[in-house]
């Protein structure tokens, strides 16, 4: 199974850009008649059959499959951007790959990159979306100051990961508090970690501790594995 | 903090081979009378001063550092060979940076690569070993076959990973019987999966089934989050 993306969708007549149409007609050798999977980034999968074998390949909708694969859970990563762009985009492959909603970029204290391209990324998600026959692409927020990001969070269960302490919780820690098929958020500090007062005041505002284990993860791979840890969270109580 | 990494060891001195000597010397620009820090991929690390930096740079040991950075348990990941290379390099990879003992490779029915570049991923593990700041490499095998495999395998905690199961078990339904501080083992299967017969085989031999969530996860992402979930399951209970 093959998915390709579109948001040009009017009526019952979906259009691909030049890219997906090359990848539609060139790549995978499609012609008028057969039926693809199309996808809109925001959960819906479209079976259509192709109509039109132009630079912009139209295909007619055959059947709609609205929240396709939906999932009764929200998981949010709230991360510091990277020095590296490329693992940036890493992060968001991956992350989309193991189930992700939301992507927010926060400023912190030791965070080197001050910009991010937030298009560049978007391209990154629908990519691995339609490789991981997903039908969502996640929100990916623009750079936001630690205050702004509190001022518009409003997540169910609120994790830091950092290197200051030495308790140990883990998920096991929360299993009981944790509350299933609500929205999760983990926050991820910059390569040099979270400042202590940083740590603090998410604190304050109720992101408890949670440990990823005892190696010193780059950020990334940080964000990864907390954004499997966050499905699985929710998985084991359904 | 950087590591090289050597074992050309002898009484109290180290010889780096040429390209570790280029890294140290020309990269690094490191110099006679320097500390540097090396690895000797079993678990040692030693402080060393460098007295001559010729091609291949000679290194006096100053202080040893015996099972530095060492685990009380041990992570065993069974994988069949990926088709494409640099993804059982990215694996070997992230899971060295996330914490793990020993590397099998499994031939299956479906498994298509039937040889594997053990050198080769010797390199990428002494690579991410050194990126990572540990000192142990782990222990890779040469492709087994399945009966080889359970012949060989001697672990306290065995787990399969398969999309055939609808249970849903995860690692909170095995808190209770997990072996702390023993070794564990998961099996991760080819591209199409395991086939039942091997499931069922595998079964017989005392693996059990574990979810790694209702995301469909390619086999090296799979072996990845799987070998985190090993290290934070006993990470838990220490």
């Amino acid at each position: 199974m093959d998915f390709f993306y579109s948001n040009i969708i009017k009526n019952d007549i979906i259009v691909l850009d030049s890219i997906e149409s090359n990848h539609c007609l060139k790549v995978f050798r499609k012609s008028i008649g057969d039926i693809i999977n199309i996808v809109d980034g925001k959960g819906t999968l479209f079976k259509c059959k192709i109509i039109s074998d132009q630079k912009n390949c139209k295909v007619e909708i055959k059947e709609i499959f609205k929240d396709y694969n939906k999932k009764k859970y929200y998981v949010h990563i709230g991360i510091s951007p990277l020095k590296n762009q490329s693992r940036i985009e890493w992060f968001i492959e991956k992350s989309v790959e193991i189930g992700i909603d939301e992507i927010s970029f926060i400023e912190c204290t030791r965070t080197i990159r001050k910009k991010i391209n937030i298009e560049r990324l978007h391209r990154t998600a629908i990519s691995a979306m339609k490789q991981t026959l997903k039908s969502k692409i996640p929100k990916i927020n623009q750079i936001l100051s630690i205050d702004e990001f509190i001022d518009n969070n409003s997540n169910d269960n609120k994790y830091i990961c950092h290197l200051e302490e030495n308790i140990d919780n883990s998920i096991f820690d929360y299993s009981k508090t944790f509350k299933v098929n609500g929205s999760s958020c983990v926050l991820i500090g910059p390569e040099g970690d979270f400042t202590i007062d940083e740590i603090n005041f998410f604190k304050k505002n109720n992101f408890s501790f949670l440990s990823l284990g005892d190696s010193r993860l780059r950020s990334e791979t940080a964000g990864v594995v907390a954004c499997h840890l966050l499905n699985i969270m929710n998985f084991r109580f359904e």
